[in-house]
């Protein structure tokens, strides 16, 4: 059977035929539109899909099943979109609207949590039983897998690992909170670091990459300048690993799976930034002598949307 | 059939027969003892649990299964105590030591993760498929249920929710990092927090509890001072909170389980505690427009712990 994948995001939507091994047979993308209806939205998904079907020469008898990976909160047992501020959605019947136009099994989940199930179906964290996967961005986010399946809670809001507190009032988070682990792991948090000492130290590598704009500052230009040793680049970069390895150790002292898998962004730094880290979060982790979740680099890249997804359900 | 469900505690073993819906028919309890070796100390709890056996009038044949909580690190899956201060043991083969003499199929767990169990079969988290229960005593301990099942993690050492970080760079903790949950949400943590004001406040109404001498106060103290409105007393308990309602909402900002149920001592605190933290915990939840987790109180007490370790298995 073939299982239909659809990465739903917020300036495209990425869709493909899926093997049961989880290999992507053929995958188009539509462009994500807000200016129609969330019933014209859904129907130009159905086109999409039904057009791949088409392409592909086979028919919706082949089809096993449909999933969607949302940026936002997905209920994975009513198949309604919570929420996603990207299409502008918000308490949409998204199951029952796909199925009046294709009659098969439709499943949804948050789009970290899928790409966390694409690792551990066809990536890094294939064979393993439970892991988590962060995807280090714009902010944080995470897919949790337990005994196999998607952990996305009692009320399918959970893994938001990105909002867990990190520092008892810390710095202000886009949530209303403070002291989230995303404002201290994410790509803001190396760019508001690293401004934060250019301010005292324009004679960084840092600020020339940035053309002496502070607007302009990414994580790649401070990880670049770390990595040549300039030391306001490596200052940040050893207080993003800290606490991103206190982040992980936390998370391994609670659920304790068999491995951690990166993605996102900063994840592209690779070997530097996994080296770092493996160095790093053992020291924070409560038995030191016993096995310890391995933390790896995610291997699925782009792709792991239209994989998990296919992947969600039975 | 009849479960054995056994709590190993630093001072005392309690041992009971339980029934499968976790009623405990009959218990009895035999003192820890450690000037004698490991496989005495298994024999004395063999003994113990034969002599329990004929005093209900019921045999081996009778029996599904044996369960034992211990305070420290078990593997479940090999039935060996990895670390186990109060009764000296280090890397013990439990369920292999204790097979010799009754050849019933033997589960070990961490005491919290048992606690936690017998709330979920037969307290006050009964009927729910997951939960966090925490016990809040000298330390911070967890179990976690997902699924109807324990979770102790891919190596079994997860659910230590008292080390995951609150506080980057925080108070020190025993297990040698900073900012540890532990530190701020324990009993321990009430009264460092209440030291650390009476240094400067010595008319507050704890002083006189704790008769002028600091060593004297205890958790207690400060919430009935609270309770009374006592000034000092007032901080630390909205302080104490107010941590509490972090790490709540963290586990389940990250976990989102139907229930987490507050054990251990400074749960006897009981309704004063429990609404003052159903009014924090929200404040800190990333999804303040969907269903929460309900807060309640543990309601098994002392029996829980061998409740839980006859349930453990299948």
């Amino acid at each position: 059977m073939i299982r239909i994948g659809l990465d739903i995001g917020g300036t495209g939507i990425k869709l493909g035929l899926v093997n049961e091994q989880g290999q992507i047979l053929r995958k188009s993308s539509i462009e994500t539109r807000t200016d129609i209806s969330f019933q014209e939205q859904v129907l130009a998904m159905v086109n999409a899909t039904k057009a791949l079907l088409d392409a592909q020469g086979v028919s919706l008898d082949d089809i096993h099943s449909i999933g969607a990976g949302v940026p936002g909160i997905a209920d994975p047992r009513t198949g309604e979109v919570i929420f996603c501020t990207n299409l502008g959605w918000n308490h949409v019947p998204f199951r029952s609207t796909f199925q009046q136009y294709i009659n098969k099994p439709v499943y949804i989940d948050n789009d970290a949590t899928v790409a966390g199930l694409a690792e551990s179906v066809a990536g890094i964290s294939k064979g393993t039983s439970s892991s988590v996967f962060l995807t280090l961005g714009t902010g944080v986010g995470a897919g949790i897998i337990i005994n196999g399946r998607i952990w996305s809670g009692a009320h399918g809001v959970g893994s938001e690992v990105g909002h867990a507190i990190l520092e008892l009032d810390g710095e202000p988070c886009s949530c209303g909170n403070h002291g989230c682990v995303e404002r201290y792991c994410s790509a803001t948090a190396i760019i508001r670091m690293a401004r934060e000492l250019l301010v005292y130290h324009p004679e960084s590598a840092i600020m020339k990459a940035c053309g002496e704009n502070l607007d302009n500052v990414n994580a790649k230009m401070v990880f670049d300048a770390a990595r040549e040793l300039d030391p306001i680049g490596l200052k940040v970069f050893n207080r993003y690993v800290s606490n991103l390895g206190q982040a992980i150790a936390s998370l391994c002292n609670i659920l304790d799976p068999e491995m951690v898998v990166l993605g996102g962004g900063v994840s592209r730094a690779g070997e530097y930034l996994i080296d770092a880290v493996r160095r790093e979060y053992p020291k924070y982790m409560l038995y030191k002598d016993m096995p310890m979740p391995s933390v790896e680099l995610a291997v699925l890249g782009a792709d792991a949307g239209i994989i998990g997804a296919s992947m969600l359900g039975d």
